[in-house]
């Protein structure tokens, strides 16, 4: 097959950029760092929106939707939160055709707002918890766009919820973080995150705590796939988010926040693509099985649709390329781009013999198969290619993976993937060195692999990467 | 039950202000004509756009994202849809802490911005049709704001589809109308929307025809809940959208632009609600059975749960409230507040009866049943009622809609419901006079009920009324 991409081991950048391009992915927009999100690559965010939101509400949280539009005074009350997004803010100074008297930001994140309503919702302790979730497009502007991971507008879901007790927001932060983000980076996009918890430098801006889910791209670079915050009492106060308790007395609540975004997207390229393009896993893939009439003749198409439908039935998502004007060749590399887990390649000659071609995706195996069992040969492929992408990944982030006890050693490693290293041997000065040669701490982890309270607990250790 | 709306025959306005803050369906946003849809009303939303949602794509259009920014330059491209915009825009002047070398306009509709990639990704006659549809926050300076009828912000979807010829946009823009937005907004929200051409004063800003579905609300005026629009070649002439023919020339395409949005709720509260608060149809209903726990003791909780249950197993989305720490008659009339099509209510002294009671919200009927039964009971109120509902709103459109053959009468049955007057009595010069007495032209429509191509044909009824 003739060479559609960079390789990847010439030029990573360069051979995301040709994928996102050439799967018809997405396209850069006019404004700079804005992004146009193509049907193709859309339908596979509609499928992360459709598994993420089951698994939301299923940890109680509502959806609802606040507004685009933030008077610049509430960003000020927090005052972490101001100066971690001030440099990064879109704001509209005028509104049909008139100067505004108070400039208004478009929402970075909507702590903020959504603090300054759950003050007036909530009275009592009978309110809380208050679970709350937005499906929503935010605003940061980006000097160094980069498409899905790094750009001015992305879409995201943010939950926020308010409880009455530290240990309520501190469980409901790692429910969302381990049944909700990390079964949906395991178990359907099939990638291995690590899950720990952020160090103080590298928390977000007003929280008391963050957790993180790391994900490792085929580069051996880091990738933060989603957070989940505890905000304390910091915007409680700073909104008066409060509560009459059962014993009569005025508390303020304590809040969390959590974000994943179409980030999961570039994630999922850079950890399954490979150099004939995407591999979607099949839990995921808009298109399970992608029906391809090679050639028309002697009853192809009617065989192809037959399957197509055989397919459908059993509940499989598949897609009927029957268009026979373009040449096969170049609709399979296509195919390719895009990662359909499965093709079912229908031609006249195997046909003849009875057969179809089932072609893996994931490991590019092409088997003929009589027709008739090509309905179990696809069940077979979906069920085997889930859990194959992940065991990939997983061995390969083991791989790039090296155990340290010095941060010279971790720096070291993490030129080529990640280190892990005694925190005790990095602290907040060695953070700083390791920042200053574009190394960050991605997160710290209890020796039991479990996800830490707080920096300082004993016998953490930290995963230094590079990142992305 | 005590009074817990102003009357809707007392001060409609008020009544639909009332029962959006008392059923908690939205608030105000902290900026001028923004809002909050709360998870009671977003939960009716996300119904509206599933059943939508489905209904684009069966029509063969694909989900896209395109960006919330577009540079103000490409909104000028257009005359006439400059001229409509520019005095809702909202436009972002600083961006990272800078002053922006151009002004970018926050999305009012994305015509001008989809334009710009159409005419990127169309080559020749096979990448046509091309049938993209997003689902997107929009921005319009309101000066009159009003919740979920005109807000500076609201929530829609806004499809986008090139054509090769005239007849094919035509045709297309014609499906969508029938097919997605009349079927929804018939079928399942149960509000019997006349389907219409706009006059050429009151069309889309660069149409050259404007396609829509009016209601009747409960106090007899007119609402727009969707508009299909065929925008002839002015797009694809001012973004340079042209294919290649299968002869070789080069041709430009036609284009067609359809929206349906958040305006819908405003919709549904006025055409279906009463006194007592919100009605929803059950096919539309994000909780259509409400199960509810009078008052706790003999196992009346555990009765309830299996109720529950078995409603979740025969199909039913279903919710119980066993919250008997709140007084029943407080939570009953949230209920009929929320406009749950059925509730079941299950006490001490019915259970013991082998009862419970289910009360159907559309016409306030409550029938002890036996426990048994419940089931049977709830599946057939659910289908009764979509009906019902239909029904009511249709013999209310009809008694409020009076056949008059001149302008002077039009104008008089106007003031409290529709008039239908032939076009040929009001024409041009009456259409201004109408819009003096704050009356509008709603639409025309052909003598058997069908949507004429042109304002031209002859024979065509006027709808005129007043609007939201």
């Amino acid at each position: 097959m003739a060479r559609v991409l960079t390789p990847r081991a010439e030029d990573f950048p360069r051979w995301y950029q040709d994928l996102i391009a050439k799967a018809k992915l997405a396209d850069n927009g006019p404004v700079r760092g804005t992004m146009v999100i193509r049907p193709a690559g859309y339908a596979i965010w509609e499928r992360m929106q459709a598994e993420m939101d089951d698994r939301i509400k299923a940890a109680g949280a509502e959806n609802a939707y606040f507004p685009l539009f933030i008077p610049e005074s509430y960003l000020k009350r927090e005052a972490e939160h101001v100066e971690g997004f001030s440099p990064e803010l879109a704001v509209v100074t005028h509104g049909g055709g008139k100067q505004l008297a108070e400039p208004i930001v478009v929402r970075p994140t909507s702590e903020t707002v959504i603090g300054e309503f759950m003050a007036k919702w909530i009275d009592s302790y009978r309110d809380l918890p208050l679970l709350l979730n937005q499906w929503a497009n935010v605003v940061r502007w980006e000097l160094r766009p980069r498409i899905f991971l790094r750009t001015s507008e992305f879409l995201w879901q943010e939950g926020h919820t308010a409880h009455a007790t530290r240990e309520d927001a501190r469980a409901y932060a790692r429910k969302i973080l381990h049944e909700a983000y990390e079964d949906l980076m395991v178990n359907v996009l099939g990638i291995p995150v690590v899950v720990g918890l952020k160090t103080s430098r590298e928390r977000f801006a007003g929280a008391t705590a963050t957790y993180t889910c790391e994900g490792m791209m085929g580069d051996g670079k880091a990738l933060q796939l989603g957070t989940s915050h505890e905000l304390g009492q910091n915007f409680a106060k700073a909104f008066d988010i409060s509560y009459s308790s059962a014993e009569g007395a005025r508390e303020h609540a304590w809040t969390t926040s959590w974000g994943t975004s179409t980030r999961m997207l570039g994630g999922l390229i850079m950890c399954h693509g490979d150099d004939n393009g995407l591999r979607v896993p099949p839990r995921l893939a808009p298109v399970q099985a992608y029906v391809m009439v090679v050639k028309d003749g002697d009853g192809v198409t009617e065989a192809a649709a037959k399957l197509r439908d055989a397919l459908r039935d059993a509940g499989v998502r598949v897609a009927l390329d029957d268009r026979t004007d373009t040449a096969f060749g170049r609709r399979a590399v296509d195919a390719e781009l895009r990662g359909y887990p499965v093709r079912v390649e229908v031609g006249p000659r195997d046909l003849a013999a009875g057969n179809a071609v089932v072609v893996r995706r994931t490991d590019g195996s092409k088997a003929p198969t009589p027709v008739a069992d090509v309905v179990e040969a696809v069940l077979a492929a979906l069920a085997a290619d889930q859990q194959a992408l992940h065991d990939q990944a997983l061995a390969f982030r083991v791989s790039r993976t090296v155990e340290v006890t010095t941060l010279d050693e971790a720096l070291e490693a993490a030129t080529t993937g990640w280190a892990r290293v005694p925190w005790s041997a990095v602290g907040v000065d060695g953070e700083t060195k390791a920042n200053g040669q574009g190394v960050t701490v991605r997160c710290l982890v209890r020796a039991d692999g479990s996800v830490p309270d707080t920096e300082d607990e004993p016998d953490l250790t930290a995963i230094l990467a590079r990142a992305y």
